[in-house]
């Protein structure tokens, strides 16, 4: 260990005082953490050339302020004790006299910016480390369901057996075996993609971040459904990207709305989840997908297809996805496996027309030369073995219960004029209060109760949403989905009460529905 | 599995044909591949509601065809055979008349883009698979040097012990026990960097790729060193940022050609190797550090320091980072474990001041949400335990070994008028050629003899660099070297003599020196 030490041997400062001084720095900026071992005076002071008194004396000093504690036999570790500020005479620190300043960072950042307004987001986080609260926030697959140790056996053969390769650089489009999987894989959602038109990439985020760098520029217009998921409206906003929202009707987003914008408008991209739309829930129907391929096609518009649970249906026919119905190749298909696996390994796919993926993988190689091939191989020999499969069917039928035990506790607990959707796959579904009930009224007030959701607003890119939203039902333990509907349930009840007894306020004109 | 089928039973066409044909073009297609098992005829006829005999009529005629092949007890594969195409009467092949046609995909392109003028790169591949060639051409550990056992074992422990949170969504900025690790790391190179103030990227790479995006707008200025590192000379122009080359003087970029620069321009950034420079293997002297800080901070321009391989030093005393020298907060460092341990986990860090990192940490939520907690942890055990350190040890003396070969092989055999660099750490050094010989000219004759190199415009922001190459030594074998280098010298030495039997030809002005 070597702590950036700068003796100033010419100082009337002893240098017992200046090392003394310099660890004192460190450890009450939090440089040197509580527990960490420092290093053996005889080492310190080969390090520093100074003799080895000096050091103890040092040492001696951090002692007497408790800073450090000394353990015989074992070493001198830092104490938790919290440190007051040092002397601070010490060279080195805050800008020198001679040197004009720092740079006014506020002036240096890109004006096209990668920050975008940021997506409102609810602050719910202190709610949720109360151990009673029961969240259904996350639209992830629940970690205890996870097959941790069948995933760690493979992981280990992959190493055992290739590990020179994995940890050296690898391919950019992603580790083969497992782009051949793939290939296979999609042929069951209708998708032809050779091993060639497929792109591993980190998670589906990242997928759909390469395909706004590659094909967006500043006030191109994207339609995006209403209400969709955030991270995508913030990919899409980053790259100041104009939104164009389409509602979503019953049977996924309404082509009429869609028909009408390519009417007017010429948006660079439809960005679309067909399948268990996130946050509703809802499926586009095979007739609506055939009708959106053909719009599109007609005013020449590519269309992002985001299937990132389109393999958790619980009932029901399956539908083609878009991509294995689109004869005119205007489809670029995102895959993921962070809700079917694991979120952890951050790996996804993108599959699409020629053209497309030769940018693709340009900007993958710039954005970060490639994804580690170490989990892909892992993840292959996981599939291969038919372990991926096994886990999904597992997983299937886990989450179908729970949504049926959410939609059962929906029916039985909440007040009339509640609705919500009814998925036939997914992770989530969306509830719609009766008016004027608002869901970010409601959620401090639920919170408090022990139940916390995300908001409509969360997920409309042009504003709206307040009646909304988002129960997710994959993370929240079976045991606990009825007591958390009952808790919601009460709340609402209670809030329908106050209205009740409020004068009535003049309504504004509605927004179209949503759901 | 599911293949896609699309069968119309009002077809004429009988349904064992209309199977037959869709797997044989699937096998044409290579999308089942040689090996794969098609699915037990029980099985597909289930799924597609025929008749069994349906399934094995198909199945015979592709067997009569070569296709597959059956194997008593374990059922039908896809054979190697290359098939002829399909009939192809099939139903959703190619563009439907109905459906006007396809998008015209060079229209649909960002013109801000992410595809840069493609960096030039020699086409030596075809000599990289003949065993007997030696390549000096990557810049990259040995893998035959990787500890692979050592970081299974805590990779297995790591996910034993935390799997659940490990596969799960983790913290945008990286696991926080190996940011606490780099914490304490840091402080060796003079960095003071807290926790907070670390991101965890997916390489060096994204580092660089996150900070253009959060940097630069098009038309922004950037200095660079000439020569430099491809790929960060490809994030710069990919994001359409003017370059500005520095010349390389024998100490680190030329602070006399920057201050010029600094007087006409004012650069967003000024981007640096100041520690074993690539590709040249110049070491930026502690002097040069000092005026490059006070220029830099004189005109405000923020320093982005990459210290890819500043802890594999050979030989004299180790100097301070710029970071660890920067008391104006204008350096923004990056570091990657790549060189140092495995490329194959593409992880790095940046550490900047607070501004800086606040846009970075949104930028990396909105390119891939966050790097995979899976290896984070697993390198964070591997550090803990003191592999790291030890592993440094061992390839530092490793790389110095075969350093000194190759400075020893260029003194012995190399004709009078080569000149190179001599670095005092890192991964590579660069040969200069006496006038008028050209590296792009030498490169054939070299492969043919079995050996390669890269030739100096690869690493050339602005042309030139013809009479540059550079040799990496750390990933050829120590046996090999001499070798390499006497093949090298043979071909320079013919060059010089072919030289000296041509006609003189007119001197263009020369280019400043380089190196």
């Amino acid at each position: 260990m070597e702590l950036g030490f700068r003796l100033e041997r010419e100082s009337f400062q002893p240098l017992y005082v200046q090392i003394k001084e310099h660890l004192h720095r460190l450890i009450e900026k939090r440089l040197l953490l509580p527990g960490v071992k420092l290093p053996p005076s005889r080492d310190l002071a080969q390090q520093l050339q100074v003799t080895r008194s000096t050091i103890n004396s040092a040492y001696s000093a951090l002692l007497s302020e408790g800073l450090v504690v000394s353990e015989v036999g074992r070493g001198t570790f830092v104490s938790g004790k919290v440190a007051a500020p040092a002397s601070g005479a010490e060279a080195g620190q805050g800008p020198e006299p001679d040197l004009p300043g720092v740079v006014d960072w506020d002036q240096q950042f890109s004006r096209r910016g990668l920050l975008p307004e940021p997506s409102f987001w609810p602050g719910v986080e202190p709610f949720l480390l109360r151990p009673q609260t029961i969240s259904f926030i996350g639209g992830v697959p629940d970690s205890a369901l996870f097959p941790i140790d069948l995933f760690r056996k493979v992981l280990n053969a992959a190493l055992k057996k290739e590990g020179k390769a994995l940890l050296q650089y690898g391919n950019v489009s992603g580790y083969p075996p497992l782009k051949r999987y793939l290939s296979t894989y999609l042929l069951g959602l209708g998708i032809e993609a050779p091993e060639r038109s497929i792109l591993i990439v980190n998670g589906s985020q990242q997928g759909l971040d390469l395909l706004a760098r590659v094909l967006l520029d500043p006030g191109d217009a994207v339609v995006v459904e209403n209400p969709s998921y955030p991270g995508a409206l913030d990919v899409f906003r980053s790259n100041r990207a104009e939104l164009l929202p389409v509602p979503m009707g019953e049977d996924g987003l309404s082509r009429e709305a869609l028909g009408r914008i390519l009417q007017r408008q010429r948006p660079k991209l439809i960005y679309t989840i067909p399948t268990f739309h996130n946050p509703t829930g809802i499926t586009l129907s095979a007739e609506g997908r055939r009708e959106l391929l053909a719009l599109a096609a007609r005013h020449q518009v590519p269309i992002v297809e985001d299937d990132y649970d389109g393999e958790l249906r619980y009932e029901g026919p399956r539908l083609l996805s878009l991509k294995g119905l689109d004869p005119a190749d205007l489809v670029i298909y995102t895959g993921t496996f962070s809700k079917i696996l694991f979120p952890g390994l951050r790996l996804g796919w993108i599959v699409g027309p020629e053209p497309v993926m030769e940018r693709l993988r340009a900007a993958k190689q710039i954005s970060d030369l490639q994804t580690s091939p170490v989990l892909q191989a892992a993840l292959y020999h996981f599939c291969q073995k038919g372990l991926l499969t096994k886990h999904m069917e597992h997983i299937r039928k886990e989450y179908r219960g729970r949504r049926d035990l959410l939609l059962e506790s929906l029916q039985k607990h909440m007040p009339a004029g509640v609705s919500w959707t009814r998925p036939v796959g997914g992770l989530s579904l969306m509830v719609r209060l009766p008016d004027p009930l608002n869901s970010l009224d409601l959620l401090p007030r639920a919170a408090e109760e022990g139940v916390v959701f995300l908001p409509g607003p969360v997920f409309f890119a042009a504003g709206g949403g307040e009646r909304e939203l988002r129960l997710s039902f994959s993370a929240v333990p079976a045991g606990r989905i009825e007591e958390g509907v009952r808790r919601l349930a009460r709340v609402v009840r209670r809030m329908i009460a106050d209205q009740k007894n409020k004068p009535p306020r003049p309504r504004l004109r509605e927004r179209a529905p949503v759901l």
